[in-house]
């Protein structure tokens, strides 16, 4: 058996999901932009999906833009806002632990001459509001916030980080990168000022090469991808039809029962917790009970090497995550866990668990039992 | 019965591509940057799609970038080499009749200061060397050619290109949008002298929202989609495994029995042509015999609205483009059929005819004889 516990990397799509997009390929193939009727069958699957999309965040299907990921919509936000808001000034916020895809962008908007602000977090990496506010300027162009934080699970106070950013100037534009929080909350734009949200298809269920970018209308922002005009110039490239269906279907299977899904992952992190904690010298990041994410629980060992670890839990069929499977390539240390102040001898010793509808109690009695037999194990060979 | 000859638009994949895709969504759904077995599974398909690709062009693996489509191919080619060629100068050379990918970026760097020249095509679609040689200048990064035209199928003369450009300067970049040539040519970068050449997936019956970038090694260029790292911080974002292995199936398929499809097509084209030269008023554009691509057929109707024709054929299950697809949303003409000093009463009356494997000679047998039934009857309506 296979507990596939890493589901903040990437998820498996839904079986109606990979039905869709197989329909999709084999019958209706054809290009949306083509005037015959295999281009008008194509393109009622991008309209579908669109207000599929709309209706999860009570917005109109004109705000949803497709992308080819969570990237690409952070790219387009970032990039998109600084360069169409160029005349209203040059600064830009953000946070420490922000994904890569934000936090390399705004360091390519800072060699193009944008100043960048980048704010600190607490302990349980949540933003410090004293410092948004003391950052704000009339030249501030946009503020990008995660929603969930991709390593520990720490959910931000959008809705309060959007009032201090209306109430200081309502043309500063509000981006809220939501790869890791949609299908996990119920999050409605407009109720918390945000203007631009990312959301990525295959974290959800849905396939990879997929995203979406919400823009509230009349949101400036130029287009990144340019080309023959398709959705309205503002993305262009042929849509990718058979993965937005399919997408569009997993939105809508996760929207579905999402309060009932939602408890039960709190639950089987309730369950990983209770059962790592009895392990000497382990210690569990983020926010504490209902307060953080219910997928994401992110445990550092003391003395054992998160990759060691790692690969222990591999042996047993177990996959898990060290630090963020985005940012694995570069082998760094995590941004994240070094802002919340993570004591030096468990950067290198956290491991993230990350579920999904799919987990059982089953997995999690595996895990926790894994745990407790090789984290001992490894100390053993531990140097001091 | 369907018959879609609308294959420069989109091509319908081959089974054994959409099997391979399913595969990978239902077992092998890792995250190729996670360090654990699911990750190494799912970074398998990555390296030998790159390997696949890379022997169908006799380059390296190393040279082969996945990237969203063809236009995100373009976007990099030419924002990422102008961007790393600023410091050389800020002249990009490009053709009247490139796709919109390539001009709408272009005039995009033209706002940013670039210098751009358009070359002139003759009446066939072939660009004027003479006018190509006396624009480049030692200010000159990047000079971006397509392959095959969209709208008309002339094939450029590369090899010629790429000697002009690099007896003038070997560091000035050659581009080549290969889009609707790759596939349908054995194109060895190299041999040409070609340093980037823009791919998409979906034109050679494989997945939607997928393509590659040839960049020959060495190639000074800046990453266009910034985040985790992915592809040697090339392309970033979690990449597209499964239509990855599908796009590398499409391509061992349609290189296996290149020239023998190639001929197929060829003898389908004419085919098409012989049946319609009989029909008064009607031209054929392009370039004649064995000289233009194989797949593509640009058809003038005199006094008949290519819109209206096409909807006529599709009353027949036949599908073909008015324009080119792609840039359609915007209901402008053609660039191309203008560039080409088509006369006036053409430009609007002009259908594309675009041919695939899996059309047959029935096909055109039905579409000529929808032809020779539709044209007069269509006529008789024409205002004068």
């Amino acid at each position: 058996m296979e507990i596939y516990l890493d589901n903040s990397a990437t998820t498996r799509p839904y079986d109606d999901v990979i039905d869709i997009m197989m329909k999709v390929y084999r019958e209706d193939y054809g290009n949306p932009s083509s005037k015959h009727y295999k281009g008008v069958d194509s393109e009622k699957y991008v309209k579908e999906a669109r207000e599929i999309i709309a209706k999860s965040l009570k917005a109109s299907s004109r705000e949803i833009l497709f992308t080819s990921g969570g990237t690409e919509s952070d790219n387009t936000a970032l990039i998109g806002c600084a360069m169409a808001g160029k005349r209203r000034g040059n600064h830009i916020i953000t946070t420490k632990i922000e994904h890569p895809a934000i936090l390399e962008t705004t360091e390519y908007l800072k060699k193009q001459g944008f100043d960048i602000t980048y704010l600190n977090v607490d302990k349980q990496g949540v933003v410090d509001l004293e410092q948004l506010k003391n950052s704000l300027t009339h030249e501030t162009i946009i503020v990008s916030v995660m929603h969930t934080n991709n390593e520990i699970g720490s959910v931000q106070p959008l809705e309060e980080i959007g009032k201090i950013i209306k109430a200081f100037d309502k043309d500063i534009l509000f981006h809220v990168d939501a790869v890791q929080g949609y299908g996990k909350f119920n999050i409605v734009p407009k109720k918390a000022n945000i203007d631009l949200m990312s959301v990525s298809g295959h974290k959800i269920h849905g396939p990879k090469g997929i995203g979406f970018l919400y823009i509230k209308e009349g949101t400036k922002i130029l287009p990144y991808i340019m080309g023959g005009g398709q959705q309205g110039g503002m993305r262009s490239g042929t849509e990718n039809v058979p993965a937005i269906a399919g997408m569009a279907q997993a939105v809508k299977n996760i929207y579905e029962n999402l309060e009932e899904d939602r408890q039960r992952m709190y639950e089987l992190r309730d369950q990983v917790i209770d059962g790592v904690s009895s392990i000497e010298g382990v210690q569990i990041n983020g926010m504490p009970e209902r307060q953080g994410a219910p997928h994401i629980i992110s445990i550092s060992v003391k003395n054992v090497r998160a990759e060691v670890l790692l690969h222990s839990l591999e042996e047993k069929n177990i996959y898990v995550s060290s630090g963020s499977a985005c940012a694995s390539n570069k082998n760094t240390v995590s941004d994240t866990l070094r802002a919340i102040g993570l004591d030096k001898e468990y950067l290198d010793s956290t491991i993230r668990v990350s579920l999904s509808v799919f987990n059982t109690k089953e997995d999690i009695e595996a895990l926790v039992s894994a745990l407790k037999d090789i984290i001992p194990e490894l100390r053993k060979y531990t140097r001091r």
